[in-house]
This record gives C-alpha cells, sequence and structure tokens, in this order.
C-alpha cells in the first residue's frame, strides 16, 4: 500500500508529450536535459517514497504539539524535513543567486507532485517556505533579499503567509492587523491572524513571517493594506539567527478535519518588529504573487492526494477477494474474485486514474506556462501570462474538487475497511477536503475566473487559447484513432466557447449571473483544459505505438485516455445547461426562507 | 446553529402531499389523522430538539470506550436512551400486540428523520433494535416472538445484526462463523463479526443478536447460511435478564473516521448459545427484512444529516458578513453584506435544500408503500411490494451519495471555520460518508437494482411506476406554473426509459453490460423519483395559492422545486450519455496497469 511515484507518466508528458527539450533556448532551460529531468525524478522519487512517505500516518495520529507558544511536529518530521534540506530538494527550482539549483519551475511542479502525494501535510513546510522565498524576490529591496532569500531557498528557514484574521478571510479589505511606524524604518505590528499554516515549528532556525496588515491611517479597505516581513528571530548581521522578536507569537493550533502534521497556527502579534515589503498599501499585489503560487501548489495538492489515494484502491481491489465477475470465475482457485474484476469498481478506479493522469499534465503544462513567462520573446511571454492567469483559478479549484473525488472514491472502493482509520482512505479524504477550501474557496476561484481574468484585455487569454485548440484539432482532426480525442475536445470547447458566449450576453446586464454561472463555467473549462491535454497525451502515445512499439504504457495511456473521454467529458452537457438557467433560480428565495 | 426539526416540510408532505387522510380505510391508518401525526411530529420535534441533538457534538468527541468487554458510550447517552424509551418513542411504529403504538411506517420515518438529524450515530442504537425486532417478527417462533419482541419493541433492550466477518462483507456466501447443535434445540455459535453497530454498550439491560452463521455440514456459500438469535444475557421464564450468555463477548471497539457516538464493535462469539430463527440454511432470507428495514433507514440517515448540514451553513450563510453583493450592498450599515447575497453561495444552499427537500418526500412516499404493502386488497399491496423492492435500492444509495454532497457543500459555505473542528460541519461530513458504504455499498445497490429488482417479474415494477407516473404527466401536463416541473419529470422519465432498453438490449449480451451501467442508471433512477415527488409538491403547493393562499411557505417550495428542475435535473442526461458507452471502456485495462 506504500506510495509509489508515478515516474514514468511524468517523464512521459515532460520528454514525449511537452517535448521539454524544445526549450532550451529559453530561460531557465538551458542546462536541462529530457535525461537530467529523468534523473532527477527518479532520485526525487525515490525521497518521497522512502523518507516522506513513512511519516504521513504517523502526522495523522500525532498531530502537533502546542506548549507555551513552542510547536513540536510529529515524530520523524523534523529530522525528515532536515534530510530534505541537506539533499537539496527544497531549492530545486529557486533562483542559483541565492543558492537555488535553477531548474525550471516545470521540474518542481513535478517533483511536487510526488511529495505532496506522499504526504501533504508534509509538504506544506517547504511549500510555504517556497511562497514567502517568491513573494520577497519579486517584491523585496535589494537589502530584504540579502538577508533572508539565502535561507529561505534552501529551506533551511521556514516561511510562512499571514492573511486571515477571525472576521475576514476572503473579504481582506477588513483586516485590523496595525502596523504602526516606529521611526527607525520599521513597524510594530499588532492583530490577530488565524489558520497560519506551518506558522510555528520546530524543524527550522528560524521562520520568515509575511504579514498584511494596515499602517495607521491608510484608506480603509483593501486600499489600505501592507505587505511586511516579519522574522520569528531577528538576522545578524552575518546572515545568523539573532535575538527572538518577542512580539511575534504562536497563541495555539487549530484543530481541524485532516492535514493534522502541518501545524495550522492562530499568531498573535504584539508589536512584534517588521519591515515593509514593497510599497505602502500595494501589499495586496505584493502577496498575490505568494497567493498565485499557493493556488497551484493547492491544486497540486488536491491531485496528489487524488493520486496517492487511487494508487491504495487499486492495491485494495486488486487484494480483496470477494464475489465472483459477473462474466464467470476469475480466480478458480480462490474463494472469490479479487473485486477488481466488477465493472462498478473498475467504473471508481478508471474515473480516478482518467482524471489523476489528466491532472498530471494539466499541471506540468502549467508550469511550461510559468516558466515561459521569463522568455525574452515578448510574444511568448506574454501568451505565457495570459494563460497563468486564466489557469491558475480553474487548476486549483478543478484539482481541488476532483482530487477530493477521487478520494472519496477510494474510499468506496475499500467499502467499510475505508472508513476505519487503519486503512489510509480516511486520511486521504480528509486531508483532500482542505485543498477546496483554502488559497481561496473554490467558488472564490471561480468568480476570479469570470470576473476578472476572461474579461481581462478583452478576453485576450480565453481567445489565444482557442486559437491553439483549434490549430490542434485541425491538424490532428480527420479519422484514425486519434478521432475520439479530437472529436471530445472540439465538442468540449465548442460547449466552453457557448458558455462564455452566455456569459457575455448576461453577466453584464446582471452581475449576479456571472456568479451563478461561475462554477459551472469553471467545470466546463476545466474539463475542456483536460481534454486538451488528453488528446495531446493520446497523440504522443500513438506516434509510440504507430513506430513500433510494443510498451503497453503507450495502449493503457489512450485507454484511460479514452475513459475521460467517454465518461467523464459527458458532464460538460449538463454543465452548460445549468449555467444557462440564469440567476433568477438561485435567488429567489428571501435570506430567510433557508 | 441548533437543529431545527423541519415539522412543517413534513406534515405538508404527509398531509397535502400524500393526504394520508385518505388511507383510513388501509391497515394501520383506522386511527390515524393528520391531526393527530401533526401532534407526534410536533412532541417529536422537541425530544430530537431538546434532548438528541445535544447529545451529538460530546458523542463525535469523546466516542466509546472499551475497557475488558465492556463498553461505556458518551457523557448523557445512556439517560438520553431511557428517556427516548420511557417516552415511547422506540415503539411508535411497533406492533400493539408486543407493546408497541402501532403507528404506521410513514409516522416512523417522519420521526425518524428528525432524530437521524438530530444524532445519527444516536439513532442507531433505536434503529438497529427495530431491524431486529422486525425480523424476529417476521421470522421468529411464537416462543421466540414472545421472549424478545417486547422488550424490542419498546427500545428496552438493544437488537443488532452480526453479519460481516474480516474475510466477507459484500460476499457472505464466505462467512465462517460456526453453528453447532447441542442436542436440546440450541447452537453453540463460535467466530468473530467485525463492525457491529451498538453491539455492546450500557444503555439497556439486554442486548439480543442475530449472527448468521453456517451450521456444520451446511451447503457451501450462500445457501449454507442459518440466522440465530443470540442474547447477551438468557432471558428467564418470566421475561426478565437471566445469566450472561458467556460466549458472547465484544473484543473491542472500531476507530472509525464518523459516528464516534456509535459502538461500533469487534464481536467475538466463542461457543455462545443461540437458537434458530426461521428455517434451516434460509438464513440470507430472513436477514434481509433486516437488511431492507436497515437501508431504507441507512438512506434516511444520509438525507438527515444532509438536512442537518444544510441548516448549519444557511445559518452560518446569514451571520457570516464577508465582501458585498455584486448587486450593490445588501448591509450597507455594516462592514460587509451576509455572504448569503452571493449567487455562488446561494447555488450551493440551493443545491442542499432543493436535495433535502426533495428526499423528504420520497422518503415518505416510499414510507407510504412500506405501510400499504399490508393492504387486503391484494391489487394494492402487490404494487407496493413491487414499488418497495425497486424503490429501496434507489432511496438507499441516492440519498446517501447525495446526502455526502450536501454536507460536502456545507462544509465550502462555512469556509476554513467549515474544516476546524469548532464547526459542526465536519462531524457532518464525516459522519455521512459511512451511509455511502454501510448496509451493501452504493455500487452493491446499484447491482441491486439492474440485476435483480429490475427484471423482477419481467419488469412489472418499474412499468407499473412508469405507467403511474404517465397518468400523473398527463392529468397534470399543459400551460401553467405546472409546466416546468411535468416537463422536467417527462423528460427525466424518458431518460429512464431509455436507459432501461439500453439495459435490456445489451445487459443480456454482456453481463458487465449492466454491471458498468449500475451506477449511472441508478442516479438517473434517482433523479426521476425526485423529479416525480417534486411535481407532486409543486401541484399541492400551487393548489394552495391558487386557493387565495398567502402562506410564503407554497411559493418558497416552488422556488426550491425549481432549482431542482432546472439546475439537478440536468445531470440525467450526462449519466444517459456515460451510461450508454458499455464496459468496453471500463474494462480495457490488465489489473496490472491499476
Amino acid at each position: 500500500m506504500a506510495y509509489k511515484a508515478p515516474v514514468r507518466d511524468l517523464t512521459f508528458i515532460l520528454n514525449e508529450v511537452l517535448e521539454i527539450d524544445r526549450y532550451a533556448n529559453q530561460p531557465g532551460f538551458a542546462d536541462v536535459s529530457s535525461e537530467l529531468v529523468g534523473q532527477i525524478l527518479e532520485e526525487g522519487a525515490k525521497f518521497a517514497e522512502e523518507v516522506i512517505a513513512p511519516l504521513n500516518r504517523v502526522g495523522d495520529l500525532e498531530g502537533c504539539k502546542w506548549d507555551n507558544g513552542k510547536v513540536t511536529g510529529p515524530t520523524g518530521w523534523k529530522e525528515a524535513y532536515q534530510q530534505m534540506v541537506a539533499a537539496g530538494w527544497p531549492g530545486l527550482s529557486s533562483d542559483p543567486e541565492y543558492g537555488g539549483q535553477g531548474m525550471p519551475a516545470i521540474v518542481g511542479m513535478a517533483f511536487g507532485q510526488m511529495t505532496a502525494a506522499a504526504s501533504a501535510a508534509f509538504s506544506m513546510y517547504p511549500g510555504l517556505t517556497h511562497g514567502c522565498y517568491e513573494a520577497l524576490h519579486a517584491n523585496g529591496s535589494d537589502e530584504q533579499k540579502a538577508t533572508y532569500l539565502p535561507k529561505l531557498a534552501t529551506g533551511e528557514w521556514g516561511g510562512t503567509m499571514n492573511l486571515t484574521e477571525p472576521q475576514c478571510g476572503t473579504d481582506l479589505g477588513m483586516i485590523r492587523t496595525k502596523a504602526v511606524p516606529n521611526g527607525d524604518g520599521s513597524y510594530s505590528i499588532t492583530g490577530q491572524k488565524i489558520w497560519i499554516s506551518s506558522g510555528e515549528h520546530d524543524f527550522t532556525d528560524n521562520i520568515i513571517h509575511l504579514v498584511l496588515a494596515r499602517i495607521e491611517s491608510a484608506p480603509a479597505g483593501i486600499k489600505g493594506i501592507s505587505l511586511f516581513v516579519v522574522p520569528k528571530y531577528f538576522v545578524t548581521e552575518d546572515g545568523g539567527v539573532g535575538e527572538r522578536n518577542e512580539g511575534a507569537g504562536c497563541a495555539g493550533l487549530e484543530h481541524k478535519m485532516g492535514i493534522h502534521g502541518n501545524a495550522t497556527c492562530v499568531m498573535a502579534y504584539d508589536g512584534a518588529k517588521g519591515w515593509l515589503v514593497g510599497q505602502e498599501n500595494k501589499g495586496m499585489a505584493a502577496m498575490f504573487v505568494m497567493m498565485n503560487e499557493a493556488r497551484l501548489g493547492t491544486g497540486l495538492q488536491g491531485l496528489s492526494i487524488g493520486t496517492a489515494a487511487y494508487q491504495a484502491a487499486a492495491e485494495f481491489a486488486k487484494d480483496r477477494l470477494q464475489g465472483r465477475s459477473l462474466t464467470g470465475p476469475k480466480n478458480p482457485d480462490g474463494p472469490a474474485d479479487p473485486i477488481i474484476v466488477h465493472p462498478d469498481v473498475r467504473r471508481m478506479l478508471m474515473e480516478a486514474k482518467a482524471f489523476v493522469e489528466g491532472g498530471q499534465a494539466f499541471i506540468l503544462w502549467t508550469a511550461l506556462q510559468a516558466d515561459l513567462q521569463r522568455s525574452e520573446d515578448e510574444a511568448i511571454a506574454t501568451k505565457a501570462r495570459d494563460y497563468m492567469g486564466l489557469i491558475t483559478p480553474v487548476l486549483k479549484a478543478y484539482l481541488t474538487d476532483k482530487g477530493f473525488h477521487a478520494a472519496s472514491l477510494a474510499m468506496q472502493v475499500h467499502g467499510g475497511s475505508g472508513y476505519t482509520e487503519h486503512f489510509p482512505a480516511s486520511q486521504y479524504l480528509r486531508d483532500a477536503r482542505i485543498t477546496m477550501i483554502y488559497e481561496g474557496a473554490n467558488g472564490i476561484q471561480a468568480l476570479d475566473l469570470v470576473g476578472r481574468k476572461l474579461p481581462s484585455n478583452g478576453g485576450r487569454a480565453i481567445m489565444t487559447w482557442f486559437a491553439e485548440i483549434d490549430a490542434f484539432t485541425a491538424e490532428h482532426g480527420g479519422e484514425g484513432p486519434q478521432k475520439a480525442f479530437v472529436d471530445g475536445l472540439t465538442d468540449a470547447k465548442k460547449k466552453l466557447q457557448e458558455a462564455t458566449m452566455w456569459l457575455m450576453q448576461n453577466g453584464m446586464a446582471n452581475p449576479d449571473n456571472a456568479g451563478a454561472a461561475s462554477t459551472d463555467y469553471l467545470n466546463i473549462f476545466g474539463l475542456t483544459a483536460l481534454a486538451y491535454v488528453w488528446a495531446q497525451m493520446a497523440l504522443a502515445a500513438q506516434k509510440q505505438i504507430d513506430a513500433g512499439s510494443a510498451d503497453p504504457f503507450y495502449a493503457n495511456k489512450i485507454a484511460t485516455g479514452r475513459y475521460f473521454v467517454e465518461r467523464i467529458l459527458p458532464d460538460a452537457g449538463a454543465h452548460l445547461a445549468k449555467l444557462k438557467t440564469g440567476a433568477d433560480v438561485l435567488m429567489a428565495l428571501p435570506a430567510e426562507a433557508f
């Protein structure tokens, strides 16, 4: 039942589908070959399987402990974290200038799928740290970068993001945490932050908090929010750990349904010393660097938990003997057949498998765009930035919704065993559920998509993407084994186009129409995106078969994709029908009728 | 946030939709008036809200404790159970001959919705007891009935069902528990049973176990299984509690994701004394009385948890201030609007509400069939029995799938708060998940539906039901406010008919086609069933509006139903498309590819 990192699936996507060798002329890819990436992923797989995966269950059972402001992680977690840092994994795709290894984001996201699947709660410690690193890298002063990035890039220090307060999560304009200038360039930060992942722990010598707060006399609402860097320990001149920043404390841990191994903290800032990052009152823009990174990471986490859950279910289904195949015994010498012979068990496994493998490709395709944003070719960079804006909310919401669904299917395959805590299914289900909520609840992602990302630049991003899909279907259509994939993609894209038209016509007249349509729209988008990457994977696999490969990997890949096209894609039609009903049917009741 | 029993919804269904006063000439209904039922439900609501609901959270937090074979329930549960017995609630629909109150099943199922919503784990103690009562009532000898039923009917003693063993859950033909005749009419039972709900506790003076076991030299498989009654304490001649049946012990408790307040026991039978119930080797048929009852009870439980979760989400959405309405502030004097103004929050609440209110009616419509099975009019009784057979798997699987979905939506409405254990959303989600698994996993229900129930008597049951729906749509079609409901029902029924035809044509040729189609088929069935009861509710509500009622209840009911028709029913088309792909797309991969 141990987690097995899907190296073959990932290298297939990187090398045979996306063909990363083609990007050698793009920033970050110069020293990257498919061979090197294969070696990195093999080593990463070993680390995920052998070091991280064994921590997952103990993290769930033990959780973290708070004692008078100090937080201790589950048994063995500190040692594993430090082993990970020593091996250089957290710096895989960080800037070499600060001690990182400078690999492209796409390699980091492939490795990230393994660590998040091995233990979602564990992977959040380096995950938040990397987000903090990115936000300071993009927004920090030279001095701040020099002070914090070397230790954040490598994971020697931890990083956090502090947004939520008891009275506000989604609506950050209501933040009350105050920042008062000390006159020496620093500020005194006072306020309470809740749900701070990895907020306090004993894994690292220092923790660097990024905190949203309001400078006295700042404008009301979102336009008066600034970002501050608040270290747990001040940094000495030589970059070491200095005195304790006494006002920055952890007041307790949240009691949660899952991800017990991650310390979700209540942070109490009581005159903690902090420094402004970027400009006054521009904290939201600065923090959004971290939030966008976190959103991709959360989508990845949803997919990864789904992957691990699927694997556990597949193992169970091959082991558990119960009942006989409807078409005659398949294990005639045993007391019963393994339950994988039953079509409805297959349905659940295929549903999870087709989602998981499609999601892997969707994430890596998106990570490639993240890398291409840095291209010196402005056309390439603009297109990649457009895509990133458009795709981020889809990736976050769709992969977490369906990752949770995959975890639920995995539990169902386990039957009663899955509901007990002796099997891993319960932890996967409980862990997966948070991914639909944090880093912007999925409804917020849907609103971001239809309200902000879609109309941005006159709809340029989606029109570019539609044109790309049209070019693909025109080139690869016609008869043959590709037909089902191209037809499915063409149909899904047509529905997404129709939904987009409906939004343009009806969302202006009544903004509630856009809100009412948003989640169904995002679902059609997610289905179309997966149909696109599945068509690309099927094409690459077919190419190998046509070239005479007898590796069953390719035929299996196509068969798995067929399930996606025939058994998952039909949901697009239902979402389109629901979307077109408009807001009235949702808003008809007065609030007191609920 | 306290649970509020939906008395008005339930009496509307009983009195205005199903019009139970019309059944005064049917067995059990003689003394039943809509007025009396209203009084019973008002009293039942009080009991559920004031006595049971406060136990739910403490049950989740404390769970049950096992100590050397003895099990103690959570604080206050024993006292509440005994208060419930003293008030006569467990005997509400039991046979007056044994001390019950003889109310129809439909009244019991209305009350049951309240207790299961107030605390699912608590309601399982009387629930299992009633199932044990029903199985003995249907299959026991006169002596057994006289011995056990008076105390089971009233809930003074507890009852259990013992089916699952470590090596078999679904496939009961693999049962190994042995029964050896003692020569005095009794048997010595030896074996291990797992996941026995309410298997041991301190609420009652005695617990009566029904145990499936294999008499030595019985035929292999399912045809060699017999049913035994195994009391924890033997019953004295005067019906009191005698000596301990030493061989019947509880070896431990399962550690589960939810329903912590219910003692899920590992039962160890080691030469326990038991008596055969019904005929040798006919144990499965006898146990099916209890299983069918339990399946309806489980569907009810799924719906009920969904109801309570929905209520908690609606309260939260009306209280929590966050963001502003897209159409301008609705709470201009406050710091933000309540989140119920946001269309996507509405979508989640409406989705849960439309399901919950439809499910309430579906359960009560089904419970009416349960009552009519006892009709002296053979045509009425046959039709009711046909319906019960056909509907039971649909009700169990559809209401538990969607009850869990409603609980998940309720968590999503809560945002981050929902993921912490300070709010009730997590418990509802964790508790709801088991209902999809136990009493026959939902995939087994789907297989039972397409493999057994549908073809039974040449498809008589579904043809009768289709004819009933056709008569309804013919009578109430045409233009007017009913049109959307009748059109939705007509379309859903047409799709179900098409799916049925597909099954007949393709399931014979390849049984895997039936298995592959089963879950999608069950979903179309569930959607059609809810479309039917929603059309009936809309009709009854419209009748009141047409008669001049200004009670907003009726307009709200119709608006809620419209959501079902326009925003939930479109799923039927997707399910039909998936169903028609057949088994190949599921079975294409070899087992080792998973």
